[in-house]
C-alpha cells in the first residue's frame, strides 16, 4: 500500500525500500559543507553493515567533511523517457575511518571505482535519518 | 584536447561543455542548507537567461533557500554498463522569484514537472561558479 505525501504527492518510500534502493546504486552523491554552502559530488560507495562507505583523495570533499561532519547522501533513479523517478536521501555523521580493517577489507573487495586517481581516505556515512519518494504514475 | 586534473585523473569541463551538459537535463539536483546540513532534492528544471529555474512547493527546500541563499546544484550522466560519467556542480545564489514574468513565461512553457503537487513558488539560481569534471575511458 503506498504512502502518499498530501503536501508534494509524491509516494513516501518506507526506510527497508530505501535501504534496498540504495544497496541496488553503485553510485551516489555526497552533500557536504564547504565554506558554508554545499557542494555535491557523485561517488562509487558500498554499503557495509549500514553505514555508507567510499573512497577519497584530498580535496574539497575530504575538507567539508573533516570541518563539518554533518553531511547527506543521495541516490536516485532517473527514467526520462517515462518521466518517473525516486529518491533517497540519507542524513548522518561522516568521518574518515583509520581502524577497522574489516569493514573496509570487505568494503574493498566489493567497491568498484570508475574514476582514476589516489584514493587514500576512506570516509564512512552513519545514517541518521533515511528517507524517500517515488513519483507515482 | 581534454584537460586532465593531475589530482583527481578526471577531465575538468570547460564552462561552455558544462553549459550545454546543463541544458540537455531535465532533471538536476539542488543542494541547499537546512538546519546547519546540507540536503539534496532532485527537480526540474530549465535554463533560461543563463539563470537555473525551477518550481517548488512549501517544504525543506524552500526554507532552506530562505534562510541560506548560497546553493549548489548538480546534474550528471552516469553510465553503469561502460563504468563512466561525467558531473556538473553548479554554485550560485537562489532566490524566490515575484517579478520577472517574462523570464516566468518563458521557463513556464519549456518547463515539464514529472512530480506531482502545487508547486507555487519559483526559484531561480544565478550561478557564481560552474565546474565539471568526466571520467577518461
Amino acid at each position: 500500500m503506498a504512502v502518499i505525501d498530501g503536501r508534494t504527492g509524491l509516494e513516501q518510500l518506507s526506510r527497508s525500500v530505501c535501504l534496498e534502493l540504495l544497496g541496488e546504486c553503485e553510485v551516489g552523491r555526497i552533500g557536504v559543507l564547504v565554506d558554508g554552502a554545499p557542494e555535491i559530488y557523485p561517488v562509487n560507495f558500498v554499503v557495509e553493515d549500514g553505514h555508507i562507505l567510499f573512497r577519497t583523495a584530498r580535496g574539497a570533499k575530504l575538507r567539508g567533511i573533516d570541518k563539518s561532519p554533518s553531511v547527506c547522501f543521495e541516490v536516485d533513479g532517473i527514467d526520462r523517457d517515462r518521466r518517473t523517478g525516486w529518491s533517497v536521501l540519507v542524513k548522518g555523521r561522516a568521518e574518515v575511518i583509520s581502524d577497522a580493517p574489516t569493514a573496509r577489507q570487505q568494503a574493498e573487495s566489493r567497491l568498484r571505482y570508475w574514476a582514476p586517481g589516489q584514493k587514500v581516505s576512506w570516509i564512512s556515512i552513519e545514517p541518521r535519518e533515511i528517507t524517500g519518494r517515488r513519483i507515482l504514475r
